[in-house]
């Protein structure tokens, strides 16, 4: 078993070098490449993509797999052999049960639906990008009904993203999550306004870099195993255990959002970061599923980031960077102003208070599809009804409608759900390293981190993907994934700043 | 016939993608990567290595090679088909004739002296690193002797990086150099010196990143397919036809030092860019040469970048930036200073009277060891008497002398002389450029480079390395590469500089 498991490992190994590479290349692209580099990247991209399909596909893993798993017998036991096999298993079967013609013809499609959505987009035109998304959910139903038996066909498209997940537990989640986060809604849009003017000025770079760069370092970012650079969307990624590397954009008319975005980016960055060594270049590196993935960027940016134990230390650095816009505000105004609530009908931009609500809009949406309860001829105006019922708003047009996401047009259906599950886990766990850790809020203030991290890093981060999410949730907090805590966290703050 | 050939162009289109994928992780390692991505990045990168090795030896491409090469009869007919079957046979039997044991040995040996290399410099002890260099220079040895039947022992060392050129013509051409060189020297150290003085100061750096970018982009640098970067040694490094980047250093106490870098990398860079659109993914692809490259650099560093009349335009503009060490220097007084002469122990400070130099002393070594007609204990001591004999002056000490390069130690011997030959051909291809279009002075002082940057595109650029260089040398200018125009060239520029 010894020796078959160490062939597994060192045919694994050489495929996450391959992800790796293949990481560089688009990590280039989107923050350095210059334009004409573009068809052969292309080509570069294709090669090892193609490369990496054919060895996690191949028979000698196969093999393999199927004489581990006899010799090993229960691969959710609870050691690294067994989940070593049972990941590989994983993401063997998500590979050689979609056939390749299939395959390509899936890449072939959301490589045209992109260029079709980004004009579409630009043009505010849902009919030219309708047909060729109807395109993609027949392909996703497709996919998905060769990973029967599943007790809904949305199943396979969620456990993705998010292993283990159903669609029965997600719509449980949201079922509770919905009316009382409408409700909140409703409450605040009821109070008066808190200003956030301050912030929508146009905050120098330069400075703006080195408090992130300053808060992320205290957050205990490792600069010796990354870099911070500029792309025009943040995201994190890595090349290696030694180099997890984070973007950011600054805006020209707001003085937080890139702070913000950069606080995220460095709370994937460290789970990557925390991974236990001897999982390095193992099929258990990596985080564990995008909610638990979601779970510590948001807590780094929201339960830390927008704190106000956290501003009691870093805002006197802040207003002295920038007193032309904040010399006249106090930390009680500057923190009711980074946390404003108001529904705006773009995702990205929502707030915390309205964030899961454009989720959960997304899934209803994307469950109908899939389901052919719904049409993709009738989705501007199923997304408008939803955005009305949710929001309250109506979006301006398409582009700021159903038509504001990547996602679809690349084919990622299954995804959105695991932002608002991270939202929820956030707090979950947040709330049981309080309740082990009481000290914390006057660490914050004290801008001090360490038992914050560390928590982290022994309860999630080392273990990268060797739990499932929901096990590792339960493992931690005692506990599924559950709504209550991230809705007493709502409630309580917005009670706070809005006077509720 | 056709099939075959397209099938070998679709496996060497792969190999070219790997190489450039090998390239993308280089030089993100020595441009970006923080330290602890160190240890992955040789894994990454080594197992790229070894796909293009197992690709480049592959029986498959050997096979159509030997077809073809039936088929097609003269590999050197003026035709791309039997060109690219030319090149990818001489690249097979390089990767094929060199048994893997002995090439892992090489990588390994080499790996190892190059670490051993930066602490024997570092700690000016030679005898450290002797040992090490001697097995180097035994395996190049060996490695050559699979390369029977030669002229010379020396011949297939060189010919890795100057395909064509014998150990015999390389001597006779530096036998023409020497004594004229050496002369000229006398003659310029018995004069009174220049003053340089306003350039050896802490110069902006942004400024000279500003001016520098504004030389090239003049020079015609398509920004478009590239990037300029900051490495500690300053390079440039090709991803793909559209995506050619260079990088570049600034010294805390020199003002012109990048500048002139940066237009050596634009040089080499603008080779790459201009290859014809139908070599792309070809084995046509790239210079042909070292040699040729390095005339590409060096014609855009030095014949373009160092003379009165670049100056004349360009001198005005740089005063303004920097009016506290220049405001008092006219353009008399700087086109002088940056064309200073002093023997310096240093090759890459070496200025153009005293480059050459400082290649033939390091090629009658590697021919020494190669023949053994020379010992690699006795190194220290040759060099610092050919150092006297050929520069008039005595390395203070062996890190300032034979440890200062790290080409043996990476294990490139037959590398040197590219870069003397790549000055001579500078100067033969801007004499025949200067016949055709004789108004390329009074464009210059104007600021205007395209007729010399088309003249090197359509004369050298756009064939990639169809033509062996000193065909190619011999197509554009009617004779082989060969001394005499740059001694003429050096002789006519000292002679006004220095009133000689």
């Amino acid at each position: 078993m010894k020796e078959k498991l160490n062939k597994l490992n060192a045919l694994s190994a050489e495929i996450i070098d391959l992800t790796h590479i293949q990481a560089l290349l688009g990590w280039d692209q989107q923050v350095l490449m210059p334009p004409g580099g573009t068809e052969d990247r292309g080509n570069q991209a294709a090669l090892i993509g193609g490369m990496i399909h054919e060895r996690m596909t191949s028979d000698e893993i196969g093999k393999l797999i199927t004489d581990l798993e006899t010799e090993i017998g229960d691969l959710t036991a609870d050691t690294d052999e067994a989940r070593t096999v049972k990941r590989i298993k994983r993401l063997y079967e998500q590979q050689t049960k979609i056939p390749k013609k299939l395959l390509v013809e899936f890449i072939k499609v959301t490589t045209a639906a992109n260029n079709i959505w980004v004009k579409a987009k630009q043009d505010n035109d849902f009919a030219s990008f309708q047909p060729i998304l109807n395109r993609i959910f027949e392909l996703r139903r497709e996919i998905a009904n060769l990973f029967k038996p599943y007790d809904h066909i949305y199943d396979p498209l969620l456990d993705q993203f998010e292993p283990g997940m159903k669609t029965a537990d997600v719509k449980k989640i949201f079922d509770k999550l919905r009316p009382k986060q409408v409700e909140l809604l409703e409450a605040i849009s009821k109070s008066k306004q808190v200003d956030n003017s301050f912030l929508k000025q146009n905050y120098d770079q330069a400075l703006q870099e080195k408090f992130g760069k300053h808060v992320i370092t205290r957050y205990g970012y490792d600069w010796e195993r990354g870099r911070l650079d500029i792309a025009p969307h943040p995201f994190t990624t890595e090349f290696s255990l030694g180099d997890v590397r984070i973007t950011t954009r600054y805006l020209d008319d707001d003085g937080a959002s890139a702070l913000f975005s950069t606080m995220h980016e460095a709370g994937h960055a460290m789970y990557e970061q925390g991974l236990d060594k001897k999982y390095n270049r193992t099929a258990l590196a990596g985080g564990t599923s995008l909610a638990i993935h979601e779970s510590q960027s948001r807590l780094w940016e929201n339960l830390v980031g927008r704190s106000k134990e956290f501003w009691t230390f870093f805002y006197p650095t802040f207003q002295m960077l920038f007193p032309q816009y904040l010399g006249d505000i106090n930390l009680e105004k500057f923190y009711k102003g980074i946390n404003h609530v108001e529904p705006s009908p773009i995702r990205v931009e929502a707030d915390e208070a309205t964030y899961n609500l454009h989720i959960m809009l997304r899934l209803e949406i994307e469950i109908g599809l899939i389901e052919q309860s719904m049409d993709t001829k009738d989705l501007p105006e199923i997304w408008n009804s939803k955005m009305k019922e949710y929001l309250g708003i109506t979006p301006h047009n398409d582009s700021q409608g159903v038509l504001q996401d990547i996602h679809w047009s690349s084919g990622l259906v299954g995804y959105f759900s695991t932002y608002a599950l991270g939202n929820l886990v956030s707090v979950q766990l947040w709330d049981k390293m309080l309740e082990e850790n009481p000290n914390v809020s006057d660490e914050m203030m004290k801008g001090e981190f360490g038992t914050i991290h560390n928590w982290m890093r022994e309860k999630v981060h080392q273990y990268g993907s060797k739990y499932d999410p929901q096990e590792l949730v339960q493992k931690i907090t005692g506990s599924k994934i559950t709504p209550e805590p991230y809705l007493n966290y709502l409630s309580k703050k917005y009670s706070d700043i809005y006077n509720l």
